[in-house]
């Protein structure tokens, strides 16, 4: 099981709709409105995406606060990840994290170290200090997939300073950032600093998987080294009509947040009250879960039979197969993982 | 001016709508029903695409007349093209061509071998026969941007003998079949064949390039290796439900095909009755011409000043500013075109 979400695999093992909790996103599904605006843009298929994608930018910039000519716009997260990787010799990770980050790094045939989180999966800065070269470049998920866990703003610019002396890059997946709790946001911290690249993602909080549509903001000369290598019209005229849509959408984006909230605190309290089983905090829509006694695919058996696919994680570097993740969805939902999740275990 | 359909950077030169004859789409737009069977595929935004695009590859593979597993997808022509070339050491052209396969070659560090087309835009084989290494990617634009041109029969299964003899892989770029007369079909010609793969796309003859959707047909060994490398999800969900409704729309297929051939003989022989320009032949829905008395920039200006963007051509190699490039398209606007030609040169 590479990534979350692949229902097709999966669907003969179940008669009737399948719940996907092996995939996070937002529950409240994409920002009303959306539709419409969408459908009457079908015209927009029949000229090329603006090559330069300029008010997309302007769009972006305005809710993330920067400056136009310091963002990216590319196809899902993960088309970003791939070209910033592409630009550096060697790539630094914790693991676990995201396959892509290996995964990209080892097609590029870049040279990979991989650092271990602690065992609360926390980021031990001086490990980094230790082995991070000048040119290196360190990628974080933030939050960290599978784990959930957010860097606490003090490590976050201790990592950055450490960057900065050693003349190394830094590279934020932040693609699940809205969901997060409103303690920093990593761009106002980072606005007017150099050597760091942070990643949003439509995907995750607006409910767009299927759209594609990445951004990152960084500093202008890593923006213009991107586009230079970033082949022409790779965001889709759709993912450019919704970005001039969806970040507007205030009302919508407080809803979700605090949904997920609610959501998460909900759930975290009703797994642990679930034996045999140890449930990482998350600061995201997506909750890690030790197995003490069973094995993912025990575990992911029973509850596929019941209509319910979770996420195996032993794919993920540095965890085995005693581990599985779980997305935070809607309140009916989790409760159905919740009661189907206490009978397997 | 890298590349065509660029209308934004130019509007602010012309009060009114600008006819982009500067990008090669069918003039009749996407098939009809398309809309509706986008604006039904909503809901399917809210979940990843099919990371294995099982339904679309079938639909594609039927299109192709070749297997499911014979199928590569792509975001837009120019990934596959790209992702391809990654896989090689040295590429070899034929200038002057589609600028991205030089472009992509740079950026992913590849040798390059430039070899030219002959005076009428031909290739001789022997002059890649002299070059050609084991183990080199000949990329082949099929028909050629910007010439027009399609490889005869003879000198294609002779290039591709060539390479099976070297060593070498062959990719032929067809972005552009179905405007093309229907005197042979290379997958056909090449279905059993190894050292070779051909892109096609829906940008242009299915009207769609905001959609971005390439696809091509190779060995199942280079489709792994292709699967392997490229990030997940790179096609959209768009792109996904247009590509398993566009291709069997059998009665716009032969329209189209009709339409074109038609205004591309009338767009033929009214530019040939204009003095002091050169207008090569093609095959396909956009025709190359050489300026024999102005500059590109001089015919650009006084173009647009009239509402018409054309392609000036000397950013392709090969080429210098006494080149243009003009797409076929509606009546109307190529009536327009040759008019407003005719008083400008």
């Amino acid at each position: 099981m590479k990534h979350g979400g692949d229902i097709l695999t999966y669907k003969d093992l179940y008669e009737g709709e399948i719940i996907d909790f092996s995939s996070n996103i937002n529950p409240l599904g994409p920002p009303k409105g959306l539709k419409e605006v969408i459908n009457n843009g079908f015209e927009k298929l029949i000229a090329y995406p603006d090559i330069q994608y300029r008010e997309l930018k302007a769009e972006i910039a305005e809710y993330l606060g920067c400056n136009n000519y310091e963002v990216i716009v590319g196809n899902g997260a993960v088309e970003i990840i791939n070209n910033v990787i592409s630009m550096f010799k060697r790539v630094v990770v914790f693991t676990p994290c995201f396959s892509e980050y290996i995964k990209r790094a080892e097609i590029l045939k870049k040279d990979i170290v991989k650092l271990p989180l602690d065992k609360e999966f926390n980021i031990n800065v001086n490990t980094l200090i230790k082995d991070l070269k000048g040119g290196d470049l360190v990628v974080l998920g933030n939050p960290n997939n599978p784990t959930g866990k957010r860097i606490d703003i003090k490590t976050l610019k201790h990592i950055h300073k450490v960057c900065l002396f050693k003349g190394a890059f830094l590279l934020l997946d932040e693609a699940f950032f809205e969901f997060c709790p409103e303690d920093y946001d990593s761009i106002s911290i980072f606005k007017n600093s150099k050597n760091v690249c942070i990643i949003r993602a439509a995907t995750k909080f607006f409910g767009l998987p299927g759209i594609r549509l990445g951004y990152a903001f960084s500093n202008e000369d890593i923006v213009n080294k991107f586009e230079n290598i970033t082949p022409p019209w790779s965001v889709n005229a759709y993912a450019d009509i919704a970005g001039r849509y969806i970040f507007r959408q205030h009302e919508y984006i407080k809803d979700s947040k605090e949904y997920i909230k609610r959501q998460r605190e909900f759930m975290l309290s009703k797994l642990r009250e679930i034996e045999d089983i140890e449930v990482y905090d998350t600061h995201t829509n997506f909750i890690l879960i030790k197995l003490l006694k069973k094995t993912e695919n025990e575990v992911f058996n029973s509850m596929i039979s019941k209509g319910i696919l979770i996420r195996k994680a032993s794919s993920f570097e540095g965890l085995n197969n005693r581990y599985i993740r779980v997305a935070v969805k809607s309140e009916k939902q989790n409760e159905k993982l919740i009661q189907f999740l206490k009978e397997c275990i």
